[in-house]
Parts: structure tokens; C-alpha cells; sequence
């Protein structure tokens, strides 16, 4: 098997991420020039955030442009090596792409130690999503003891280890997910205070008995009618952290918070982050993750599914859906 | 004449303000009870922020009760005296509401140093307004030299204001406002490096030319299609402080930004303010800005029109057509 099969993007989506937005391709696997490295992809991350790349526009990363093999976080076994640093056998994270087989000049990889952690969790808690909880609840949130903070999107990979951050530190916890089964998880297993069922509450009835002195935090995942819900329930002094906004990636004509004016009422903030302005402090941050890990204070909850690069699109078309708990990754 | 006339709230308007949601009825002189003074109004503070006072329910400060005298700052004289910080005579700053003579148990009042600058002044650039662009950008948006800061509403007592205290701190300050008078004043008179009419203006297009680098501050008084025009057009790292929304008071269904998402692609924060929470550091700020007056690197822009109780509430409707450029005050 020398083939290389690849998930390329064909179309920019309109609503609805479709089958016929790529093209499943083959090509050569790629030998290393000097300075490279070939990948054999072991785990491909699927992300909300992928959705939004598909997009034409710029936004915090450029499109990925048509013809082009799909972006993706995932990790690999090097295969080959002409690079000074890493030998075959190596297993590295890296942006390898929706493919079986990726080339790199080394630029952004990371070693993948697992002594420390099974490696998919180098895709969830000690993963990207991991770190943008941890930025997100540390430095723009600033979280503190006794805090009440509220997380959308709670079952998914960055919401579940935000509730685990918020615990850890001492705040009071409340997820907001979709469907009875995830909110049990929520509270059974991830360790949320309460979990609130966006299906089938009323958020903002549910923010009043589950938060009643007011959200002091809130960490954002999802946008829409949620952000609005929660706007109306801040406390003095609340900071809101926009991480990201499932329910309006797939949507042309996305809807503001109505209720954005609460900002005002309660001198309260609303602030946009991106985890890669954080990257010299990874290495602190994943070690603060991994030692928590190690004492049990928190958990990576991993959704992997065993499939080809042919299962891509239905798998990231379930993130729209609420098919997943926790960090969702495709097994080659 | 021993009649204090007062506009009385008597519905809660429903959209634009109508003379019907007021009653202009007479009273008494009030008599000083001990600890109080009987102030004679002289000057009637007309704000935004008087039409949210008129909602129902509660904002950052309580509503106006029907059947009260509408709330308004003022500016006025002592006639009557039981109280021993007070003087007949004493000109004092105060929440004196729409009325000739007010009753006050010295909360709240501050003196007004007329040998430092008019009494009018003590409304506009020494008033709550000056001190409103003040914090906001200082303590809010910690502006810098070279920063790009754009001001809506820049005609405006806030709003010319704050571009002022942009080009003290070595900012480039361009002003959004309607027509193209105000857009000259903004240039010629207040000072600001560019000015833009949203009412012919495209005001994207216009801010691409006008701030080719992004905006940096954008000091936001008027919230709606200005506010997410801005959001298009922020630089990495931007600020936006939310001081008021007077495009969305009189409207039952405010909209939210719908460009919000330019927060996350931009790591950039939108912080709702409200002067109140700065009383404590108002002496130390007063006289700064009174110190630029004095230089003359500031000026009060006031819109002064004489008048009786009656005429208030036509001209608190003014402030909603942009009737007015700068700080609007009812003399009686």
C-alpha cells in the first residue's frame, strides 16, 4: 500500500458541510527532501473551528483553498526522516491534514510523550483544545476561587476541560449541552455542578436556579440564542470569553447577542481569544495539564472512531449535531 | 412666583418619546426639612441615557418611577439652607429632575467652581459626560500614543470629548457623526484627524480609508449598523468600550452585532462601562480635564437652549434626530 488517500476540499460550503464539498483522492506517498519528514497518520482531530476554514474569507487562519488537502491537527509516526531532529518512529503532533500520509519541514510539531498520556489525549486534554480552556479560564477569564462560571458546548473537547479547570480552581461549574445523556455525563462523569439541556430548558429559567447570584464567567463555545440566554443572567464585573461559535459556523448571515447591552449594565467584558497567541507557553501549560491528569483531578474524554479518510465529512458534520462527547478524533 | 413647575413620567414610552408620556404639573416650593437644602435649578443636563431610564425594567440604575419627576442632572443655586455643608447662594452640581426647585438631603452633590470654568462647562466637559470619555478611554481602553481610536456619536457631549482627549494622548481620532455640519465641526472645530457621515457615508469603506492600519479604540456611543461596521475593521488586540447604544433606546428588539465573531479573529475585547463606578477618583480627573481647558487643549462643546420645563421633552427627542453637537442644556 503506497497509496496516500487524501480528503481534499472542492467547495466552499453554503450552510451545511456536504459530501460533495470534497473529494476523496489518492496520490504518491511523499519521500523527504532535505530538512523533511514523512508521517504515517495515526489520529486526525476533528474540530468545530474546521468548519469555519472552509469558509472563503479570511478569519484567524487563512481559508484552506480549493483543491487543497483538508487542514487538520492530528498525529503520526515518522516513517522518514532527512530532518535533524526527528528519527523514524517518532510519534509527533503536527497540522498533518486529512490524509494518510503527510510530508513536514518540521515547522510546529510537537513531540508526543506517551509515558505522560495515551496519545489521542495529546488531541484532547494536553491537545489544542485542552490549552484553550486552560488560556481561556487563566489568562482572559482570569478565574478565581468561588467564582461562578458557566461553559457552552460543556460535553465537547474544549467545554469538558474547561469544567475540569473551573472545579480545580475552586469555582462553581454549570455546562451547558444538548440532550439528557450528555448532561448526565456532564455532571456523573466530567464533574460539572449542573448541567443544563439547552434541548429542553429554558436557559435562562435554568441560569437563575442554577446561578443565582449570577454568572461571574463565562466561557463560550456555541454563540446564538445561548449567549444571549446568558447574557441576561451576568454579575457584576463578568467576563465573557468567545472561544468559538458552533452555532453559527454553518450559518450565512450569523445573528448578534441581542442583549450584548448587559456588557453595559453589569461593566462586564466580552473577549475574543485564539490559542496559538499562547504558544511559547505551551509546554508550561501542558505540563500544569498533564500533572492534573496524573493526580486524577482531570480527565480527557475522548470520542474515537476507528474509520478511513472517507469518513471525514459525516464525522464533522456530527459535530453540528451533538453526536459527540469530548474531543472527537478519527483512528486511521 | 412660589410654583415649582415639573415634568412628571406618566407612561413608559413605547419607541420614540411622545409628549403624552409626560405631565407638566405645578407643586410647592418644597421648605428645607433639617440636613436639607431648596436648590433653584438654573441648568438641566438633556442625555441619551434619559431614554433607558424610561424603561421598565431596571438598567445600571433603577427606572423612573410613573408619577415621579423625570430623573436629570443639574446644575443650580441654594435658596434655602438647613443643611451645614450648604450656603444660600452655593452652586452645586446635583440629580436635581425636571423641575424649577428641587429638595435635596446633600447626597450626591458636588460644589461648581466658577472661577475655573462656566457653569455650563460643569455639564459638558467637567460634567458626567467629560468624566464618561475620560475613564473610558483611560481606564477602559488604556489608549496609547499612535492608536488609531474611532468615536460614534463624536458630535456629541461624550463623543467630542473623548476625540479630544484622543489627540491629548497622541491618538489619531476620527468621529463618526450625521451630516456633513457636524462632520466640519468634528475637523475644524473639535479637532478630529477625520470625520465620517454614516448617513452618506459607507462607513466601511470609509474607515478602510480613513484607518488603513484597523482601529485599534473604538469608543462606541451609538451601537447598531455603526457598531458592526467597526467590528469589520479592528486591528489585532482591539478594544471597544460599550458607553452607550443611542440608536437601539428607542427600539423594543435592540440587534446584536452580528459581527461579533471579529472579537475571536482579532483577540479583541468589548467592555460596557458606566461612569458611577469611578465617583471615588471623579476630584482627581476633574481636575485634569479642567487643567486642559485652561490650556486650551480642550474645549466643552455645549448646545445651550433657553427655555422652560415644558420644552424638555421636544428636546430630549432632538438628541435622537441629532439635533444637537455637543453637551445639550436646558437654561431656565
Amino acid at each position: 500500500m503506497d497509496i496516500n488517500h487524501q480528503m481534499v476540499l472542492t467547495a466552499h460550503p453554503e450552510g451545511d458541510v456536504k459530501d460533495s464539498d470534497f473529494a476523496l483522492t489518492t496520490a504518491e506517498i511523499p519521500a523527504p527532501g532535505d530538512g523533511q519528514v514523512v508521517v504515517k497518520v495515526d489520529l486526525i482531530s476533528i474540530d468545530p473551528a474546521m468548519r469555519s476554514w472552509m469558509n472563503p474569507g479570511a478569519s484567524y487562519v487563512p481559508p484552506v483553498e480549493l483543491g487543497s488537502v483538508m487542514r487538520a491537527g492530528g498525529i503520526g509516526t515518522v516513517i522518514a526522516s532527512r530532518h535533524p531532529d526527528y528519527a523514524i518512529g517518532d510519534e509527533l503532533y503536527g497540522a498533518f491534514g486529512v490524509q494518510e500520509y503527510a510530508l513536514s519541514d518540521g515547522t510546529d510539531l510537537r513531540g508526543v510523550d506517551t509515558t505522560l498520556a495515551p496519545k489521542t489525549t495529546y488531541l484532547g486534554a494536553l491537545g489544542i483544545t485542552g490549552l484553550t480552556a486552560y488560556f481561556g479560564l487563566f489568562d482572559v477569564a482570569r478565574i478565581q476561587r468561588g467564582d461562578t462560571v458557566v461553559v457552552s458546548g460543556a460535553a465537547g473537547a474544549v467545554g469538558s476541560v474547561a469544567g475540569q479547570l473551573a472545579k480545580i480552581t475552586g469555582c462553581r461549574a454549570i455546562g451547558i449541552a444538548g440532550g439528557p445523556e450528555k448532561c448526565r455525563t456532564l455532571v456523573e462523569t466530567i464533574g460539572f455542578d449542573a448541567a443544563i439541556d439547552y434541548k429542553t430548558d429554558d436557559v435562562r429559567k435554568a441560569l437563575r436556579e442554577h446561578a443565582p447570584g449570577g454568572v461571574d464567567v463565562y466561557f463560550d463555545n456555541v454563540g446564538g440564542p445561548i449567549l444571549d440566554a446568558v447574557l441576561t443572567r451576568l454579575a457584576r464585573g463578568a467576563r465573557i470569553v468567545i472561544s468559538g461559535a458552533v452555532s453559527q459556523y454553518n450559518d450565512r448571515r450569523p445573528k448578534g447577542p441581542a442583549n450584548y447591552m448587559s456588557l453595559l449594565v453589569n461593566r462586564a467584558s466580552m473577549t475574543g481569544m485564539v490559542v496559538f497567541d499562547y504558544a511559547d507557553r505551551y509546554p508550561e501549560a501542558t505540563r500544569q495539564l498533564a500533572q492534573w491528569l496524573a493526580e486524577g483531578h482531570l480527565t480527557s474524554a475522548e470520542h474515537v472512531v476507528k474509520g478511513g479518510i472517507e469518513d471525514f465529512p459525516g464525522l464533522l458534520r456530527g459535530l453540528f449535531t451533538g453526536a459527540n462527547t469530548g474531543k472527537l478524533i478519527l483512528e486511521l
